[in-house]
């Protein structure tokens, strides 16, 4: 990560009475505003870096482009001042059509859902095709997994305050690990990641979350053809209940070696 | 907190090569459907129970409503089948003026921001008054808060995956907790509370959050009329700059007894 994702403050640290003045690293939260051929389509609060990996994985996490082909320019445009959003544009390649109507959506919901205005459940599931079933995952490989991704998460190092996300092949060889404020958005720059890599949907693979699994994790997770999720912290039941659907191998409470398994649990060998 | 937001799920457990099949305890997830006079303002993904205190939250922190006067009925309705989100109607009262174009964002952002669709930074502090400065704190009594708190957060103890948030008067005594998958979704309970209890805004207090303090949750508090915002885990550069601009005491990483002072140092009693 560069320098932009953290910002030096100073601040004040209490502690049994004791009373210290410190510099202290926070991480940077910024408004990126993304726009597609000049058209305004989301302004999301992010932490500066890979950007363009973040709009293009946002973008298709929403179903909007299916590959990174559908994209024929990006034009990144960091702010000069505090008060406007940093930006970036969005160039179609000809030919490629947009369901703008899937950007009609009336109203930002504030549970970091990104399933804002769709009035039923049923068109979260749209166009979730079931997974393939790949190979099966090691569970010692697994259990190992997030003592090797901590030592890459460098910005959580310095400032205590970052989600990640990182995929994984299918044998756990960490690929790729992106940070940022909205875990959200983390997850966007690892989809992102794939389809610059030409690996989206990837069809195989892991995606381990620093955080929990709600539903709109798991729903970018199937779009991206990634067959199992693995998450620190609890799942919900949506989460469970679409992965379930989707075929996919979801995994919560993964520390110390242990983990829940709560759909999939056939990807998992054990013997 | 009632069944509703619990869950029960079979789960294969796997720990150290040992695979055991058990039931596990998993948080509710589903949409909630928020319209006002029949109109569709927004779904987002809740935790079942306090839907009414959410909805009206969530309308006050928008910078929709102002108080409970506003609103002169408010009709719930579960969904009977599970691809249908629950709904919850409320009625403006005769005279209630509501500035529509406030609902008028184009996209939903994922990354938990609810700030989707404002181009610019200073729409954000746009009617963000400056805060009264009110009683210091005791520092004490706020680095206790955790200990005391966790024993109200009933369903996070049953499914390890909720985060809670809970306003505390000026003596740092919790007055309410509630709980939800989203994290912006506790803190709209919380705002929903003080409305129905005529103390929108409260001009006085503690925000206590489980999880990160990033910018949403500050000008949510900001307009709830809360005078610190004190959080578990780290905030965001965004997060502090606000809360210097609206005389806001911010805290950050309150655990053990220990915390770190962002801004508005003076309401921390010192000597």
């Amino acid at each position: 990560m560069t320098d932009l994702s953290i910002a030096k403050r100073s601040v004040v640290r209490v502690s049994a009475g004791r009373v210290e003045h410190v510099e202290d690293a926070v991480a940077v939260e910024r408004p990126l505003a993304i726009s597609i051929d000049g058209r305004p389509v989301s302004v999301t609060l992010r932490t500066p870096g890979h950007d363009r990996l973040l709009a293009l994985g946002f973008l298709a996490g929403e179903g909007l482009i299916r590959n990174r082909a559908a994209i024929a320019g990006v034009i990144e445009r960091l702010a000069d001042c505090v008060d406007q959003p940093d930006a970036i544009d969005l160039t179609l390649a000809p030919g490629t059509v947009m369901d703008w109507s899937r950007l009609e959506r009336h109203f930002a919901a504030t549970s970091a859902c990104g399933l804002c205005g769709r009035a039923h459940l049923e068109s979260l599931r749209q166009g979730l095709r079931p997974l393939p079933q790949g190979q099966p995952l090691d569970p010692k490989s697994l259990g190992e997994l997030p003592d090797r991704l901590r030592k890459a998460q460098a910005t959580f190092t310095a400032t205590g305050g970052l989600h990640a996300a990182a995929w994984c092949d299918e044998r756990l060889e960490p690929a790729a690990l992106f940070e940022d404020v909205g875990r959200h958005n983390a997850v966007d720059k690892v989809a992102g990641d794939l389809l610059e890599r030409g690996r989206y949907p990837a069809g195989a693979g892991v995606l381990w979350v620093s955080g929990r699994a709600g539903a709109e994790i798991v729903i970018k997770a199937v779009r991206a053809g990634i067959l199992a999720l693995a998450a620190v912290g609890a799942p919900s039941s949506l989460a469970v209940e679409i992965a379930e659907h989707a075929n996919m191998t979801l995994i919560g409470f993964l520390r110390e070696g242990r983990f829940n398994v709560y759909s999939g649990f056939e990807r998992v060998r054990t013997s």
